[in-house]
């Protein structure tokens, strides 16, 4: 038995929001999510388990391809969820880690739900531990960043706020729909490449500071059974105006928080726009956007290249990055070390 | 007698914003406002009541100074305006009128506030009629303006949503403080000189078809108690944080309507964000937008030429207003005409 594993984990984009949690450092949410997993956004992680004492090891590969020493914040983070799968998992130990991620850190692309559910993986496979898909989402969910819990599966994935049972271990994601089941595209507008000043955490804390929060929530219900039915009717318009409008509502939500929490730049508000004046031209387009500035322009496949034209088109200093609904995680043969 | 007048009526900026209407064609609000009047933006109309049948003459002054026609949106709720004072004083007769503002119209500096105020007042005028400045009030609302009611008084005012009486005629607008009672200044970020896409009238149609739109009404009561008390107590922090907070509200409520309404441009969302790091530096100021892109900086006069100066130094082609606490409608000598 190989000690090592590694890991490709996709982002996932969230049609129906996580934002606000009854038990933030479990990462059980207030509201059920709905997401559909990615498949060009994804982070690679390599596990090693070692079967002696010492302090875990934790590097990620930056652009250049070297291996360096991950930043404290991140190190920490991933240095709890090691702890917390070494004891969950009862081997003792220790791991080296490797990670990278295909697009920017801590921008509104859930870096960090593909990067712990790929974590997470690495870590079940270096200890060659074959737990269900149920069991994977939970564990994922259980670095703390909530969105994890989705990526570990493809296609189209509703996370419940449900089952909290122990140690929240019943509180996972379910699979709505496959990937085959209908061929949805994001082009992201990447308006902003460095970090996010206001992290998710924080967001979530603040959440509940708003006086939209309980109004958000009571309004989620028959949001969520529309996207439900959406994805199972393959009904784009439907999808696209509900997904659309839960992006604004977040941003609404984090606007009037207390601290308020400003997450959109200029270019943002420019993509937003044009996607409306797309619509207006018969383009089928939506927006959607994490916490963050960036914008996904959810579309049809036949949509997609006249969505990256117009994009382009923009007098903006935008990247964009051309992914759409994905199979969910995959065993990779090659190791980061 | 001349049968001439005309008035310089002063725009004015709400601290809590009117949106919403429970009978917009009369102007009755569904929430209380209160707004500070100003003194530099401000229309300035002339009015000439003619003891003969026929069309109302309708024009205004173009920026280059000669009269012009109006522009027919325009001109037609200046004629029903017109219709109803006419009716309302029982005299007959028709109107010529010019009219010509300090400021770009329609852009969010509240042009129709000022306009309808000071063509209400040159209508009395022109008619000799003297009435209160409570009538006054209710007269301009008449307009479908309604915060032109607010626009008939100096100082700071607060306009409630009760007292309908016959016609409406009770629903005015008080003042709460005179304009010495407390110097602040408004630096005016004028982002954007054309007209709104959206109309106000249409955003008000359109409120109550935002989920966040009840629960605002339920913030506004101890909002409103904050800013009377600021007011009162000239506690700028205290008001600068209510003013600031209500006014993002305003907007969440807008772009969570259906349709949705998006009034901010890219730069709008720099001038927040350069204000918000003013106060970090311990500048007192704090933003305030109507409905529209342009951005009011509500400051002290200690900090006012430090605002402009920083916001001078964005790199964004945005023109300042050095606006301030005014003292209401003036009596002019010289007519348009």
């Amino acid at each position: 038995m190989s000690n090592k594993a590694t890991i490709r984990c996709p982002s996932n984009i969230a049609f129906i929001k996580y934002w606000g949690a009854r038990d933030l450092a479990r990462a059980i949410p207030v509201n059920p999510s709905i997401s559909m997993t990615l498949r060009s956004c994804f982070s690679r992680s390599t596990v090693e388990w070692l079967d002696e004492d010492g302090e875990h090891e934790i590097r990620w590969r930056a652009a250049e391809g070297g291996l360096e020493t991950a930043p404290p914040a991140f190190a920490d983070r991933v240095r709890r969820h090691l702890d917390f799968l070494r004891e969950w998992s009862g081997q003792g130990g220790r791991f080296r880690v490797a990670t990278e991620n295909s697009f920017p850190s801590a921008a509104g692309l859930a870096s960090s739900a593909s990067g712990f559910s790929a974590l997470t993986l690495a870590v079940l496979g270096a200890l060659d531990r074959q737990v269900s898909p149920a069991e994977q989402s939970a564990l994922a969910r259980l670095s703390g960043s909530g969105s994890a819990s989705r990526s570990v599966m493809g296609g189209y994935v509703e996370w419940p706020a449900e089952g909290e049972g122990e140690g929240g271990s019943e509180c996972h994601a379910h699979q709505l729909a496959t990937a085959e089941h209908w061929d949805l595209r994001n082009v992201i507008a990447v308006v902003e490449r460095g970090a996010k000043k206001t992290s998710s955490l924080d967001g979530h804390r603040r959440a509940e500071t708003s006086p939209y929060f309980c109004t958000r929530q009571a309004c989620l219900p028959e949001r969520l059974e529309a996207v439900r039915r959406a994805i199972e009717e393959r009904d784009f318009l439907r999808l696209g105006e509900v997904v659309e409008a839960e992006a604004i509502d977040l941003h609404c939500v984090a606007m009037t928080s207390t601290p308020a929490i400003f997450y959109w730049r200029p270019a943002t508000l420019l993509v937003l726009e044009a996607v409306r004046e797309m619509r207006e031209d018969g383009v089928a387009a939506y927006s959607t956007m994490d916490a963050g500035a960036n914008v996904h322009v959810i579309c049809t496949p036949e949509s997609e290249i006249e969505v990256a034209a117009r994009l382009s088109r923009l007098d903006l200093d935008l990247s964009l990055i051309h992914d759409g609904v994905g199979n969910g995680p995959v065993v990779e043969p090659e190791h980061l070390f």
